[in-house]
């Protein structure tokens, strides 16, 4: 199946650049502070938010983290370096691995989601004592699509105090990317939670993120009904699917739900 | 100075119960799991929560999870062992030592709230795992008081799936408490992050919870502005800190801050 991409998906990479930039200054300023503080990972995600934020606060303003685990991919972790040294960041480098082999230690689970969440979980942590250290924002990396699908830990890698990303879909966000100059070691990588060796978001997906991309605009954008989704030659079964991985993960787009009182 | 306690602030305390019990199965029932996971702490917030969560859906279906570190008061730990074995919940212990102490033996920092904000995200996310591995929710245990506040740490203790507590004053909180048949030494206890021995919310306020909480509920609820409070008997210094406070904290009571598309 070969789908156009719609309008409402492309962008003006310069005028959205001075946008994000823009957005990122005035959060800081509301909220007093003066730097930023992100975990970079080698993907373009967070790649393109270290680019965004040296160009709004300077590099000298902004830590870029690195964060790996033991079975890290070393090659994620070279470009993580890569990314920061070219632009010029701060960098810190956090191995996570003594946080959390002492956790399943005493708790063993090769359930590898578990595990992936829990390290989600301890670099949000370390983000945050940092950005405590330095009075510094925590900005996120998170993208629209990812959002949407649940590709996400809640109050782990969806944790920040700002996410400049978090209206753009992945295809969008690869031209912004192009345009930002991302190296193309960086853009040409399979987009992964890296929670195991080949894994890839599109491999369990069965579909590539611009036809997600495509499907999710018509759907939760433009609000298209099943049928209509199905006339731009989407499978009833893919919609259904797709429908039913954003209701499921609902929960990780909203505030924890409290009690009201009796009326 | 003597206040007296506005209705608004008085509750019903059976009616409340079913109230919030109810609340508790709504929320169980929506989401299509059937158990419960909640950090029990000793103090009275969690124990509240620990008795309603049995009400709700029985104690079987209730896991309390003790997670306390090297230093904790003893005597919290104790409580906790002690409300978790007379309400007949299932019962864990994890000691948070291990993961806490391997972070900060390379990243040394004395700052007593950092130290504290690491602790409530390392039990966020082992209770987390731990509702991973049985399919439960987290039901979380921050009152209104403490929420205004901001005493709490994003993605630590105020995270979680549900919460019964988040729009109830301490006091209020109390009130329901005793109803419940909570312990006398669980409700005789100074409300306390237990950051440091002998540390309590109230000393650091230099304010009787009863108290703060009328001046929250004429401030919040009843929206009194500042001449108004002076006139109820509060001091126009104590009325700003407190104002200062409320907004300082906004960014916990709120989602991450998404850039939205240039128009």
């Amino acid at each position: 199946m070969e789908l156009k991409i719609p309008d409402g998906l492309r962008i003006s990479p310069e005028r959205l650049t001075g946008h994000l930039v823009r957005f990122i200054k005035k959060e800081l300023e509301s909220s007093g502070l003066s730097k930023l503080v992100l975990g970079v990972s080698g993907g373009i995600d967070s790649t393109v938010v270290a680019y965004l934020s040296a160009a709004a606060i300077g590099p000298a303003n902004v830590t870029g983290v690195v964060l790996p685990y033991a079975q890290s991919n070393p090659d994620n972790i070279k470009d993580a370096e890569m990314v920061i040294s070219r632009l010029g960041l701060n960098r810190r480098h956090v191995d996570i691995t003594p946080m959390i082999d002492a956790y399943f230690k005493d708790h063993p689970s090769d359930d590898l989601t578990r595990r992936g969440n829990k390290m989600a979980r301890e670099r949000m942590s370390i983000l945050y004592d940092i950005s405590a250290e330095l009075g510094a924002l925590v900005i996120g990396t998170s993208n629209k699509s990812e959002i949407l699908m649940g590709y996400g830990t809640l109050f782990g890698d969806l944790a920040c105090a700002l996410n400049p990303l978090g209206n753009l879909y992945k295809t969008q966000l690869r031209q912004l990317a192009e345009h930002l100059g991302v190296p193309p070691r960086v853009m040409g990588k399979a987009p992964s939670a890296d929670l195991w060796a080949g894994q890839t978001d599109e491999g369990e997906l069965g579909l590539t993120y611009e036809m997600l991309d495509i499907l999710l605009y018509q759907m939760v954008d433009r609000r298209l009904d099943s049928r209509k989704l199905e006339k731009l030659g989407f499978a009833a079964d893919l919609i259904q699917r797709v429908r039913d991985k954003i209701a499921r993960n609902e929960f990780k787009r909203r505030l924890p739900r409290l009690a009201d009182l009796p009326g």
